[in-house]
């Protein structure tokens, strides 16, 4: 099933990595010490933050990376590593991450262009990580975040992950009920996850079962006649409404309904009536099938009596925003004692140098627009070496010298931040169609640098283009 | 790492599916046969065709399928499964996949509504595979025929994936690399892609190489000591055509440059005039940066002078459509010796009942508007015991009783078969935005069951709906 055990971690990675490992390495380089950043470049049309998310497999891999005796094999003989000295793979053999990492917890709000993660190290370890930091980081990061918007708009109103299935591939789906969690779902169907995790898990019947039986009443009562007054019944296999008539006109127990097509909000007022009729108030309405942010937020504001949503294509594969503008750029090397730090000039693609930190400024700040107390006002995008009073710092360190620094929080834990920092994100930032854009700015230090970098590479001074003005 | 082990797959399923295996255990089902075919509900607006892909994936998982002690052990703490008879967790320790498995070949044209995989089995089996299944296949199919959309506009220059750092996480890379060979791309960056499968693997060099040294030209030199004549060099770090022109002034041996940012036609124009003024025509440019079929389609039909592209987030997101509506439906089940056709009538998702064949019908075809000799014309959805002299069959046997019934193909092989087969649908039907879909009718024996099963549940027959009439 192609494990991913650790003598395999080393080769996920693109090959330019290892290119770049056996030049640093040729050429002597591979003492330089370098830091990395990773962020995204700038958020989809449809996304007004980000909820980070992944950091504890990213942890994981590193603590675990390295490179089997077959894999070193597979190098050895690879066509584009051929120019490359033996003892290169010697080296590679034994390389562990030895570096340290700064992130920003799981679970916090972020912007465009904030670092998620730094990673310093010997440029080798440092650069090869590249690959799985990025699709792990960002990955995660999309479906906390989508996950985030369709639980603030379900008004109370549990969201249950049911992707796996559409994911891309299952261990996306493991990825996915995670990272939903964190986002704020109350579980997920996916059992791994549940073992793995301990993510509550839900789940009851499918119209197999249904089908398995000639008749749909037999269906409900042989699956009661299990399950008992837990059950929650499908039945919406031939006709929604002539199902829940047909589960109540049996006197089955039965603790909910669950409606998988048709008009959700006629269905759900059609069904709820029956139910109260029956003097069954209790029986809760379940909802699945194509649903996101925005259907749930339509069926809500028409007060559809449902009470649990069950998401899986949009929420798993972020369908209107299936990929971040992740970046990972060297911003600082220092080679032979000399520090010196790098930006990238490309056509609309400019990185700005150095180690960074993002500092939140909350509640009232002086001689600007007042934010209630508590409220986060903006953000600077600065230098590490910075320091303001009033702001809180994001990045964390995370591992010294390839040694985690404390235990990572509890899933429970990162689900209560993700909330607590939404709530404190003001309203018009998180609306679903936010045109408020939250304020980030990049401090004096930071611009500068950025033209000192310049300066080296192009004769005259350029604006730097993409930065807001307030 | 979280491990995908044998042990471990039995848990890769929804919570949904081993609630009903309980049930069909307690209510003595267990026995019965079951027939479930997955299938595409409809083509996403933006595709015309599927290149089915990811069946190597699911065998492997057909006969892989257990649960270790720890996951019984897990299972049988489950709350919603405290109702169930402990006898039944026994059972499950011992399961093992031991049914049949009818598929169309990876790397075969299919539509919506086609069988991609047909499994009969006891209904356990049958029923707690579904999750892994629908993931695998719809995901790799997904990636298989975004591929192979960007090929075809390539005009027989070369596509390499290069995007598991964009991928739902590194697995979601691994298979998006398979099945984008399988669609025709010439390799991939991922390395473990190519140590598991030999795929090709490329990649020289990224933006932190260039900026790790303090000189660009130092940086080209460096690597170029490295790597020789085999050299790619990524010329845009700070401006591309200066970048071309450092290369060329060096003197240095590269056989390619790598552009990643900017306006691709007019950088591409002047990097192949600089390198033709110096007498470099055998320099290829390699094109990479937020490329999919269509940019590709633009750039070529403007002549842009690029050789190679690279291409990520677009391909293995497949970002215009990264879900299917893949099912997984029961069509026939055998209880107690009585064999039983099923179906589903929700609104707007009807499934046929039965155990399905696809016919393919090539060539001339009398009455019907001929098409080229070989090319397909029509495909008949129809019953498995049916037959049809003129048509090519698509689903064939893969696993009986648990046994792979003969090896399956190499990815040179799949890749082959789904460059044949997409030579021989008609050109109407796979351009970028085909508007004329397609013909795949119902044959009369599949309608007729149809009926049958529904007169079962609704008083009055209806005209099905969804069904194209020709």
């Amino acid at each position: 099933m192609n494990a991913l055990t650790p003598q395999r971690a080393g080769l996920i990675t693109d090959l330019y990595e290892l290119t770049m490992a056996a030049g640093y390495w040729q050429s002597g380089k591979f003492r330089d010490v370098a830091t990395f950043e990773l962020s995204v470049r700038s958020l989809p049309p449809q996304r007004s933050y980000l909820l980070a998310a992944g950091l504890e497999q990213v942890v994981e891999y590193l603590r675990e990376l390295r490179f089997g005796p077959e894999e070193i094999d597979f190098l050895r003989k690879h066509p584009a590593l051929a120019p490359v000295k033996p003892e290169f793979f010697d080296f590679l053999a034994g390389l562990r991450f030895t570096g340290s990492v700064w992130a920003v917890p799981e679970g916090t709000v972020v912007f465009a262009e904030e670092p998620l993660l730094r990673v310093t190290a010997p440029i080798i370890e440092a650069q090869i990580v590249e690959t799985y930091l990025l699709a792990m980081l960002t990955y995660q990061t999309t479906v906390a975040t989508k996950a985030s918007r369709m639980v603030q708009v379900a008004q109370g109103k549990g969201i249950v992950e049911f992707g796996t299935r559409r994911a891309h591939g299952s261990h996306a789906g493991w990825l996915a009920s995670r990272s939903s969690f964190i986002g704020g779902c109350r579980g997920t169907s996916n059992v791994l996850a549940g073992f793995d995790l301990g993510i509550p898990t839900y789940g009851t019947l499918a119209h197999s079962w249904m089908m398995s039986f000639e008749e749909e009443e037999d269906a409900f009562r042989q699956f009661t006649q299990v399950y008992g007054a837990d059950s929650v019944l499908l039945v919406d296999t031939y006709d929604s409404v002539e199902g829940v008539r047909k589960a109540l006109h049996g006197n089955l127990p039965f603790r909910g309904v669950r409606l998988d097509s048709g008009n959700f909000l006629e269905t759900s007022r059609a069904v709820r009536k029956i139910l109260d009729a029956a003097g069954r108030a209790d029986v809760q309405i379940l909802a699945s099938g194509d649903l996101n942010e925005y259907a749930i937020a339509e069926l809500l504001g028409q007060e559809a009596p449902i009470d649990l949503f069950g998401v899986g294509t949009d929420l798993v594969t972020s369908r209107d925003a299936p990929a971040l503008s992740g970046v990972y750029k060297l911003v600082e090397i220092e080679s032979g004692g000399q520090k010196r730090a790098t930006a990238k000039f490309s056509e609309s693609k400019i990185s700005y140098p150095g180690a960074k930190q993002v500092f939140r400024f909350p509640g009232r700040f002086p001689g600007r627009t007042a934010a209630p107390d508590g409220q986060y006002d903006h953000d600077v995008l600065g230098l590490a070496s910075e320091t303001y009073a009033d702001a809180e710092t994001l990045l964390e360190r995370v591992i010294e010298n390839g040694e985690l620094v404390r235990p990572l929080p509890s899933l429970e834990q990162l689900q209560a931040r993700a909330a607590g920092n939404l709530a404190r994100l003001p309203a018009r930032h998180r609306q679903l169609e936010a045109s408020d854009s939250y304020p980030v700015e990049k401090s004096q230090a930071l611009r500068d640098l950025l033209e000192s970098v310049r300066s080296h590479y192009f004769a005259a001074p350029v604006a730097a283009g993409g930065e807001k003005k307030r």
